[in-house]
């Protein structure tokens, strides 16, 4: 299923872009999902021998020179991106959000006397509550199960517990769509996100979280490694016998070292750092680049006289996932099928929700979402 | 310093061989470690798209059929490397063996009225051990610290605790240069064996452990992935309460897909066991080329009349990390920076006991080991 397969991606793309991508399909994975071209290449070049050490990144040691320039350089373009200053830490972990809804009650929740506090948006705010319930008192603040987690909650709908030891959100909720446009903040009360899923890609005040985590493999690289930034207060909570690898200090202590992290994991994400940076010119050109892009995909979608149907209600749209579904499962099921023939891979819905759900990450090409929007309104014109 | 600095190296290998290295040293580094050329050369190929897929192996959804067919192949593979038949569950998890330490008491001694039992032979063991205090009761069946690691003790040595819920052995003491030729067995207690270090590299049989697990970035791939091997009556001891990311059950029921695994690293796993079954032979074969290779290292400090002093008894070497030592530190300091010049590198010692150290795993090419022997020679002739 090559790319080229319609002629509507040679229309659409530059013909050198287009040569480049020969034999790659327009990927709309949510994850693991696509990554920027020139990263890909850069990370093929060097795969047999880093440029001045003589062996592959994915042979050399973690306490080598190349690594420390490595981790370093990735380190610190993480915090000119996010602007973080003195206040808080940067740290690159393992195990994936997933382990993140463990490690944060963990550390923040065990030795306090109060209450985890989780606004529930989506499928993954629900996991991190549930982790949460097993370490200690958990509090939901907002729960849009009944809606179908198609919307975000307005501020007097969010009731906190008496104590709250933090308040969690999910910034961007993959599965169904929901992405909050502007972080809630609450007086006092720690804030801690899940950003996995729209991490990168667009500007944060970094001020306003306690805690901000994400896993790489949506807009920041592969699989393998979850950045946390930190609020150095909150480090204090972490208790000594915490087992030594789940326990935040560790990693701030050995500067995200205490064992062999995942060095292949780190370099990519360096890479797309650098890539975002000196390419793309920072996190508000990569924003407005998405917006770009996504209001293109909604607008098909609002100007279809309801043959697709978003899930989010249009205030709460996800920049990154967008939801819908067709009149029926059967043409649901023709749109993926029919959709990956023509190189536009991945389009299915998650298997929790059924539907269509089209990721669109920092590195689709617009080219990707043109021929997106192209194959849509061909498919609603011979199946509407 | 590319390989080809020194004449050595020309005069050892095959035209055909040094023409793909050319750009490449002898990595002598204990972990991350050096990588079979064709593994690198097949993951390059297909970096920017695998075929038939039209997507890299950094890009694909863990849900994908690319990567269910990558997940089971390398799953599969394992089981038939290791000859695990109904009896265990192999299970593949982040996090390094510095994670296993904390997870294999919090599944195996949280809910077991016993103690957990460690063998210390290095710091590895001492590691375990530290963490498993955290959990639950711990005893200390054997220590060799009072003569620094050099040696394994015998059966009489080990003194076990009244109700042992585990014991605990490390088979390859990376730092120290200490290796278990033949793992002690004891009846009706689990066998735990902390593999990191010569994971695939000569047979086991898995029989005779409770679990096994190792890091793969030995001989065995890259960081960021961790096999365990798990009999299966030992899963009923992890209790409900566990984080879910923490407990083995979540890794079994889910097939080692509870959330995103580290794609990269599971298919780097998977070429590398592929290059063991297939061009290799298997692990007969793998443990003949070792033991072959490292006796070359060993020879040459027995022969060199003291001027290289091996620091593990000669009954408990390791045949994958030859430490040893030089007449002064300066010797050792000049001798790590000679090697390097002429493409050996990586061969100084733990920065926690100095000296010198050989990493020799599956995928260093007894080209490699030839120039480290007469590198050696020379060395001893000019300064000895």
């Amino acid at each position: 299923m090559p790319v080229g397969g319609g002629l509507i991606f040679r229309q659409a793309a530059t013909e050198e872009f287009m040569a480049r991508v020969a034999d790659r399909v327009f990927n709309f994975s949510a994850g693991p999902a696509v990554l920027p071209l020139p990263v890909l290449e850069k990370a093929q070049a060097e795969l047999l021998s880093l440029p001045g050490v003589g062996a592959s990144v994915l042979e050399i040691s973690h306490r080598s020179k190349a690594f420390d320039g490595i981790l370093e350089n990735t380190l610190s373009n993480l915090k000119r991106l996010l602007g973080v200053g003195g206040d808080h830490e940067v740290v690159l972990l393992q195990g994936g959000a997933s382990l993140q809804f463990s490690m944060v009650p963990m550390n923040f929740l065990a030795s306090h006397s109060g209450e985890a506090n989780y606004i529930v948006t989506g499928t993954w705010g629900k996991s991190g509550l549930r982790e949460a319930s097993r370490v200690g008192n958990s509090h939901v603040a907002w729960d849009g199960v009944e809606e179908g987690y198609n919307r975000l909650p307005s501020a007097e709908e969010v009731t906190l517990s008496k104590n709250p030891a933090y308040v969690h959100v999910t910034s961007n909720e993959t599965i169904q769509g929901v992405q909050w446009q502007a972080i809630p903040t609450f007086q006092n009360v720690p804030l801690i996100c899940d950003s996995s899923s729209d991490f990168l890609s667009r500007p944060v005040d970094i001020a306003d979280y306690g805690m901000l985590y994400a896993c790489a493999q949506k807009n920041a690289g592969i699989a393998g490694v979850t950045v946390a930034v930190i609020r150095r207060d909150l480090l204090s909570r972490s208790q000594e016998k915490l087992p030594a690898m789940l326990n935040y200090q560790t990693f701030v202590e050995k500067g995200s070292r205490p064992n062999t992290p995942p060095v292949f994991a780190v370099y990519i994400l360096g890479l797309v750092c650098e890539w975002i940076l000196n390419e793309v010119g920072g996190l508000e050109h990569i924003a407005a680049r998405n917006a770009a892009k996504v209001s293109k995909v909604y607008d098909v979608i609002d100007s279809s006289e309801g043959f697709f149907r978003g899930h989010a209600c249009p205030a709460s749209r996800s920049i990154m996932n967008v939801t819908f579904r067709l009149p029926s499962e059967e043409l649901e099921a023709a749109f993926v099928k029919n959709a990956a023939a023509e190189g536009l891979s991945d389009l299915k819905g998650h298997r929790s929700v059924g539907g269509i759900r089209a990721s669109i990450y920092n590195a689709m090409p617009a080219e990707g979402v043109d021929a997106l929007c192209q194959f849509m309104s061909n498919f609603k014109s011979s199946h509407g």
